[in-house]
């Protein structure tokens, strides 16, 4: 294979102009590697939608070359595709092991756990797929086990750091291999891909640990029962949250589902250290004073179903807020979540709880796993890539990235502000991004993966704003009288019992529209449907300003 | 009358336990004044629904206690609602110079203005309502000509402070009445009613002559054209633009309707300070270079139907961004616009604009128009009300305000935090909260205002998930013989040329109920369309994992 030949190529599927949905590949000549298999959720574009993963058209038209799926770390934007992926591309997965863990478990979810070849690895593993030999550097984030990858391509070295950032203080002494990057930097980078989710933000993102010191805190103040709100995969947080009540002797429960899970995982594979008999049953509750009970409990984000919605509400079987117990919300309101966070707080507020909730910059109580732009700027300082292609974030993040790396040095035509899809094609010594493979939205409906397309999505909006309405007639095959009809049954549209009038005189449009087509000697079924469609559209936004859906049903008997 | 049989009841018909829909009732035996006629608007459960209003059933009931409505100033949450309920409810209005341009306005675009009666009134007016003498105080917010309100009931004040903050440099020398404000509390107030919007946060709201300087500073630097995105109705905020266009030798453009009607009647009123010739229309632009022009829009919200989304996306009919343009958002974006607002910047950084964005503590470009914690202990200082209703918030917000007033010393005891509906009864010295009129949300779609009550919200919100599945069968009268269909329509369930076989599944299924149904001897329609309706939603549900409303149409010929 002569040298000049050789193609580096590098591509995202998913994660760029967007938040989630992670999935990024690296190609050197016929050996293709996946980075990352996320998911991410709909907006309310997207009704009834539950999931949406990346479109793998052409990884399965590449199936041949794809040597394996490394992923980064364990939260669903990176990891909640697999299963869907798995169904219908298997490939070996290689992760560190609290990673696996969580893999494992949905893949047993979805039946897929004996079919998947599973790979552990840790930071120190050196890995060979296809003529790539892969190494790995430990990195801080919100999630413990979290890798950043060195592709040792023979063209040069492409590096993805997942997602980072560096915390000089990290819970259970966690460290991000500082050196190991610094080493890798020196040795030359070709090309960096680096995450953006915070490039807006300046500064130096705070240590989890100072989240610790201020849980502790108010477990002191704290007189009743204590509930704090937190992802349950903040495996640190937890670990502090135990530390704090063991401090001030209290006793441990879990509520809500992923709670629970992660923290069996997470505690079975030795990340969690729980003191002995610390772990409650919920129903074990009644036996202990409040003073000496913690509820660690999900849906810090308002979510509806999530455990601390239903304790807000009152709904939770087991357990109730008591005036004077003390509820910490452990996160900042993501963008979009805030009216149902703040419904939450109300509720608790008017069972006379005391409530920590708010921007975790005020509360002390929640801090971000993402770098900053001083630790963006350090990250792109320690690798001096010659090439640099921000990742991770919607376009605003990009480009503010891509200001970053232009403050510390990278030439700025070698900064590539991808898309998803657009390909950079590294041949030689020189990038071009030119080609583009396909890629979009996969979405997940129930069962069904990829089968609700636009027309489906667009129906559902007309629905959702002004209902339907349908139209039953019945006409002779023979001579084209009307036979039945026509009836009129309407859903969503306005409260029928007060509108009588309103469905008479759609009834009476459609008599007569029906009549004069005939009388014009009009015998397609479908001029009827579009004519009685446009008449009854046109009585009722005159008469309504609402535009529900028509459906004409003629029925030739 | 006796003055023991003297009762003064002060309730809401909307604006607590929500921000916005504003309105308030002071009624002192037979006189019933009315506070504010606001409107908000609906969140993602109301899908379809244009505007909420509140439920007037108490003042139809009342109508003839009716003195008037009087309007504290002239934003959406406190006049929105105005020409729906002046519809059903003639009653005279009212209202500051300004507030009035604007009411104007609303009742004409509904062909109201002629019926209804307009009181213009100032700060220093004196009303006397019924038995109701009632004085007037002016107040900082972010629309000018804004009042409090104390109403010298014969039993005591009553001061309603309308929205406010403490500006102490504002825009235009409007200053706040504080030595009246004072004059009022040292004469003794029997209750005070006051708005919580920003009890949640810590400290005193900037004045707006800040952002007017960070205005000026950025039109110093920015060498394109300058957009800048505000509130129509900030009017001071328009006058800190227009200043700081003259200081920079630019012209200026308007973009977005409520903009141009806003300044129009604000400059007619006399309200905005203009130099002549400044204002040029949008088709002008080509004639100037693009360092010599200012265009104030619309949609600083990320609105995406308002100018500044059109000029993000290169969609506007007449002007454009340039590269090397500024565009600002003098705006915070208000929880639930986030994403639309992001989508705007990402926009924009692709047209390689410099944008100036983000939360207005940061980019000095917004400052809150309502009373930081700070400043409401001052309020409450100033009045040292006997009684305390917070207004104007979430329960959070109310709760908040609460705390405020047992801080500066009111009685916990006679603090009420009322919901819409509770009546706060005054009769004697003596104040309870015991009774409750009928309140409500009155949703207003299109033409209709409360014709779309529950069934048809959770119709829609079915529909939005799921679709629609509608099943069309004609039997014979006779013997009951299948004589068309069983036919399937689908909207919004499954991209129905993917789904053929699942449709024959249900078209089989509805075949077999019934025939099945039949040889039981059934004769029932609704039998033979629940049955229908359960057995093929089962069939759905376990081969979709979705649940899609299911109308059986039986057409017996």
């Amino acid at each position: 294979m002569s040298p000049k030949k050789d193609r580096l190529s590098i591509a995202a599927l998913g994660g760029v102009h967007e938040i989630g949905k992670n999935m990024y590949i690296v190609q050197y000549n016929d050996d293709l590697i996946v980075i990352d298999c996320g998911s991410k959720f709909p907006d309310e574009t997207l009704p009834g939608i539950d999931v949406i993963i990346p479109d793998i058209s052409y990884l399965l038209e590449n199936q041949g070359l794809i040597r394996g799926l490394i992923v980064t770390h364990g939260h669903e934007d990176h990891i909640g595709a697999i299963p869907y992926v798995i169904k219908q591309l298997n490939m070996p997965i290689y992760a560190t092991r609290l990673t696996l863990g969580l893999i494992r478990a949905k893949l047993k979810e979805h039946g897929l756990l004996g079919s998947t070849k599973l790979h552990e690895i840790d930071s120190n593993s050196t890995l060979v797929l296809g003529a790539i030999p892969i190494r790995f550097f430990s990195t801080n984030h919100s999630i413990p086990d979290c890798l950043g990858i060195a592709f040792h391509t023979p063209q040069g070295v492409v590096v993805h750091t997942g997602d980072f950032k560096f915390d000089l203080t990290p819970v259970n002494a966690q460290y991000a291999d500082i050196h190991k990057m610094a080493e890798i930097g020196k040795n030359g980078v070709l090309a960096l891909l680096s995450e953006s989710t915070n490039a807006e933000r300046p500064g130096f993102t705070p240590s989890e640990r100072i989240v610790g010191e201020h849980i502790e805190e108010a477990f002191k103040k704290a007189e009743g029962k204590i509930f704090l709100a937190t992802f349950a995969s903040n495996v640190h947080r937890v670990q502090q949250v135990i530390d704090a009540a063991e401090k001030t002797d209290r006793k441990l429960i879990l509520l809500g589902r992923s709670m629970i899970n992660v923290v069996e995982i997470a505690s079975s594979l030795g990340y969690l250290r729980m003191p002995h008999g610390m772990l409650l049953e919920p129903d074990d509750c009644n036996r202990y004073a409040p003073h000496e009970l913690v509820i660690l409990c999900t849906g810090s984000q308002g979510e509806p179903m999530a455990a601390l919605a239903r304790l807000a509400s009152g709904t939770h079987r087991q357990i109730y807020v008591a005036p004077g117990d003390t509820v910490i919300l452990a996160s900042s309101p993501i963008p979009g979540n805030e009216r149902n966070v703040g419904r939450i707080v109300d509720n608790l507020f008017e069972r006379k709880a005391k409530v920590i909730y708010g921007s975790g910059t005020v509360t002390g109580m929640h801090v971000s796993g993402h770098a900053s732009q001083e630790e963006l700027k350090l990250m792109l300082t320690l690798m001096k890539p010659k090439y640099f292609i921000p990742i991770h974030g919607e376009y605003r993040m990009l480009h503010q990235h891509r200001q970053l790396a232009e403050a510390v040095g990278v030439e700025p035509s070698r900064i590539f502000i991808v898309n998803n899809g657009d390909v950079v094609d590294i041949i030689g010594s020189t990038a071009r991004q030119e080609r583009k493979i396909q890629n979009g939205n996969t979405l997940v409906d129930g069962l069904g993966i990829g089968d609700v397309g636009q027309i489906v999505l667009r129906d559902r909006k007309v629905l959702s704003e002004d209902g339907i309405l349908i139209l039953v007639v019945s006409i002779a095959k023979s001579d084209g009288k009307v036979i039945s009809g026509p009836d009129v049954i309407s859903r969503g549209f306005v409260y029928v019992r007060e509108s009588e009038g309103l469905m008479e005189e759609v009834q009476r449009i459609a008599l007569t529209t029906i009549t004069r087509l005939q009388e014009a000697n009009t015998t397609q079924m479908n001029e009827y449907k579009q004519t009685l469609k446009d008449t009854i559209g046109k009585f009722l936004f005159t008469h309504t300003k609402r535009r529900p859906m028509i459906i004409p049903i003629m029925i030739q008997i």
